[in-house]
């Protein structure tokens, strides 16, 4: 499997009025999860998108256990489980605080799409092949 | 059965590189849809915390059909199906742009919380009364 | 000169842990605003960026005097005073809470960019010509 | 004067459809380069609030010269150049890419707050004297 691991720190105005790091900006955390997940593979994502595949989310689902707050320093672990097949790729998800404590998990689901028709693609080879030596 | 609709534009901000509204800007769309549908209850969300009770995301689901676009009139509707019990508040969530396709659906479940203590609590009697009529 | 009026609602997710409308959020509430002026040009942004123009900011100033908080009804009040000439676009703001109290004043100064070459180029004829009528 | 440096890296969230970083996600960045720039004297802004001192952001300019793009990691230098008096606390910022261009520059002026009457205070002593070796 992949698994990768990125402290980020939970900013001012990430905050609400609840004090909380709110509830939307793990969308913005998994996704800096997941595109250090890919550089592990030696590319970036923004290779990706150079060589002309695009990532977009097609499903996105987080339980939140515990919030984060203001200043927190949050680890955002990545993992790709499986070996992906056909044309999505997906992500797994935990946060945790400095306490260790599990803030939320969740899942994200990419879709491979060839950026010059717009079409929905199988797995690009160069990208299984990077992938592939992680589920041996 | 509660069902609200609102509707948005998609701010330049909320794009991102591929075009798209960024996929985590709907966790602020069904926010916006979601505060409409309390309006519908006589009482602001604004109020509800007043009250002493705070009501956080316990969990969120999203899946994406389509993306939305710069400047797109996005539809949300937001429904409460079935009469809350216990301590969770569960709304379902619609997307559609002008031509009316559906962009996404989705899943957002609140938590009444007792602001003076933080502890998870049961429904207030005064925001069942008001959801009551709803349900009949 | 030109002027508009729009209305937007103060997100939960645009507070912060003061339970201020966070400082940052005006960048698109005036975005926001500056749209709307131009659509009083007869065509949207969104018609410009499809035209080959794109007008990206190159100063951003403002001052707050007042916050404004959730679920609050802000008017931003956007103008372009003088007819520009040559390369810039420069708006004017002021945002207005519900009960008729400034809370920020600032100003945004767009660029003119040719898309096709990224350089920066002289206000087209047709945007000229739309703007020129209301400072007759 | 007091210095800091820190560097983060351009989110895909913050990217706009021309590709830049968006120009209102730097009121963030300028955030994320303060909160380092007060760390040096000892405390956190988490503490500054905690030692019941907001500090709203009064005044905030930005003159933009080169866009970032996704991926790219920013430098924002961060710098108070004077010894504050009264009660405002000015700071003053420039942005680099990874090749040491100058992205923007800017300035964000904070006023002191005490937190339990919400009234503009002075600067309190404890600051006062944290900050007053960096300018001898």
């Amino acid at each position: 499997m992949i698994r990768s691991e990125i402290k980020i720190r939970v900013r001012y105005g990430e905050t609400d009025q609840m004090g909380y790091a709110y509830y939307g900006v793990y969308a913005q955390y998994y996704e800096v999860g997941r595109v250090e997940a890919i550089r592990l593979l030696g590319f970036s994502y923004k290779e990706v998108e150079a060589r002309g595949i695009l990532l977009p989310v097609v499903d996105f689902t987080i339980n939140y256990k515990k919030p984060a707050f203001y200043d927190d320093e949050v680890t955002i672990v990545t993992s790709i489980k499986q070996m992906p097949e056909g044309v999505k790729l997906p992500f797994e998800y935990e946060c945790f605080n400095a306490a260790g404590e599990l803030l939320n998990s969740g899942k994200v689901t990419l879709v491979f799409v060839q950026k010059s028709n717009n079409k929905i693609t199988a797995i690009p080879d160069w990208f299984y092949n990077a992938l592939k030596p992680y589920f041996s």
